[in-house]
């Protein structure tokens, strides 16, 4: 094939979330030359989502030629590489076991792929990102959740079921926090994720009257809150942040003496609050870690725009086949 | 080249522990025609340590021909797949960075790869024992540590600098027991080693005067007598096990979220504890699971001898090659 051909080879990214729906046409260089989205909650059928989706995508792949379209890449809360389904997906209202890829491929005429949403989002950073030419990292979507994806030799690491990097429900404080959606105690999802943080700021500033944390409403005490009051000097705020991390770097050095990465690269809008919450991480992380791995593995924020990431990261499975 | 002259292709593998270093020439289809073993510990320097193994492997080389002889390949504590070198092993008494590919490749005129003790067991399970066939697995070895060699994609897990897969210095218990060689505290290793079920028998025998564990001398409680205890039907000794396969299945449930293995392979003097040990460890580790993973994976004991594991596995270096 001539190098002008392969040029215009074009694939479908398309990012699931469990409120929002976001897709693009992406080239080979990982322009998203036209992106848009859909209200994922919105449609109670699955087959309404599809059509949904149809409606907004195919006029950019009739405008762009539906011979480019080289196919459909996905991510998706427990998206699965391996067999094409959506299983169980806890913040997503369809329920049970859904073939998505073959849906979708039947709906659309163009083979669709699919994997995890975190799985893409590393897929999009070890082509397009911060993880370039990484044969070996780990990458940490601090979000809603926490979720994860593994790359090790230079490969995705799916496991023999497609499940694997489930790393935001590894157990770090054995009869700890609970988490509301498992039921399992001390994961690191309770802590570390959006809702994790805002459970331990309502914790301190309750314990602590005089923060300025106490003047924020309820329903905004995000990590976009405490990091403003951090910025403002206010201490609670700066233990939330030495505390979330405190416990994110000891389950990174956990994960660092099991696949021995190059770099952990983290992603979502927790990483906002930057050296707030880099600092004491980096510093239990270390602490933790057997001499022969300490000072070696950088810690890394991602460095997508992070809807881009999802959108490139899903479309990168169509030029991984 | 005919399949004759392949059968006859020989490998040399060689287990370097801290006390004992046992070798033996294998063939094709994973059977030690002849095996030996030397003193680790008799040989204060490297070069000693050498010579020691050449004087007894050399004369097993000339018997089957130079020529049959397609490589050697060593397991060693710390040892490194990247760059062929032990570093600064705990258990070795030869200190610092140790060049012992180079120098054994030198010595015997025959090309040497290295990689450390566990890795070489996991090896030696998939092409011979309870992982053939298996592209996705984590072997871990119970015995005087807690080591491990994890499989995915079909591939060894070494990470980007070699010394991927130190499951056993993982923090499953933040804040708890020492660990006497690391100064961390609450990791496997201080818990589901041999050395840590001692110190768990000796925690538990000291609360419960009625123990038939108390009848035990101190330098004879090993995790056999232990056992022995439990097959009598001592309460203190059951619990012993049971507690020890708690922390272990906690772990294994953190492992397997990692890289959802087909099976988990334990391997080492500890499994002959059996089902006292199996038991707890499979219930706690299904406990920790998302529902996902639950019911899937199994646990299970090595297939092979333990001495010949270890020399099968460093063997299976040379054809991997």
């Amino acid at each position: 094939m001539a190098l002008t051909d392969l040029s215009k080879d074009l694939a479908i990214g398309i990012d699931v979330g469990g409120t929002n729906t976001k897709f693009g046409i992406v080239n080979h260089r990982g322009e998203i030359l036209e992106k848009g989205e859909i209200k994922t909650d919105n449609f109670p059928t699955i087959e309404g989502f599809i059509d949904g989706l149809y409606s907004a995508i195919n006029p950019m792949i009739e405008k762009y030629g539906k011979a480019h379209v080289k196919g459909i890449g996905m991510g998706a809360p427990n998206g699965n590489y391996y067999s094409g389904t959506i299983e169980y997906a806890p913040n997503l209202q369809w329920k049970g076991i859904i073939s998505l890829s073959k849906m979708m491929s039947a709906k659309f005429g163009i083979q669709c792929s699919l994997t995890n949403d975190a799985n893409a989002a590393a897929m999009g950073e070890m082509i397009y990102g911060a993880a370039r030419g990484m044969k070996d990292f780990i990458m940490i979507t601090l979000g809603a959740g926490v979720g994860s994806g593994i790359v090790a030799n230079g490969q995705m690491i799916y496991g023999h079921d497609g499940f694997a990097g489930e790393l935001g429900h590894t157990i770090i404080r054995p009869g700890g926090r609970l988490h509301p959606g498992t039921g399992h105690k001390g994961s690191l999802e309770a802590y570390c994720s959006a809702t994790g943080i805002a459970v331990t700021a309502k914790k301190l500033r309750a314990e602590n009257p005089s923060s300025i944390l106490n003047e924020v409403p309820e329903e905004g005490l995000d990590s976009k809150a405490v990091f403003d009051a951090a910025v403002k000097g206010d201490e609670v705020a700066k233990e939330v942040f030495r505390y979330t991390g405190q416990i994110l770097g000891e389950a990174l050095a956990n994960f660092i003496m099991f696949s021995s990465p190059e770099a952990i690269i983290l992603f979502g809008g927790v990483i906002k609050s930057g050296d707030f919450i880099l600092y004491p991480t980096k510093e239990h992380m270390e602490k933790n870690l057997l001499p022969i791995f300490q000072n070696k593995v950088r810690i890394v924020f991602s460095e997508l725009k992070e809807a881009d990431a999802a959108i490139l990261g899903a479309s990168a499975l169509v030029w991984e086949k």
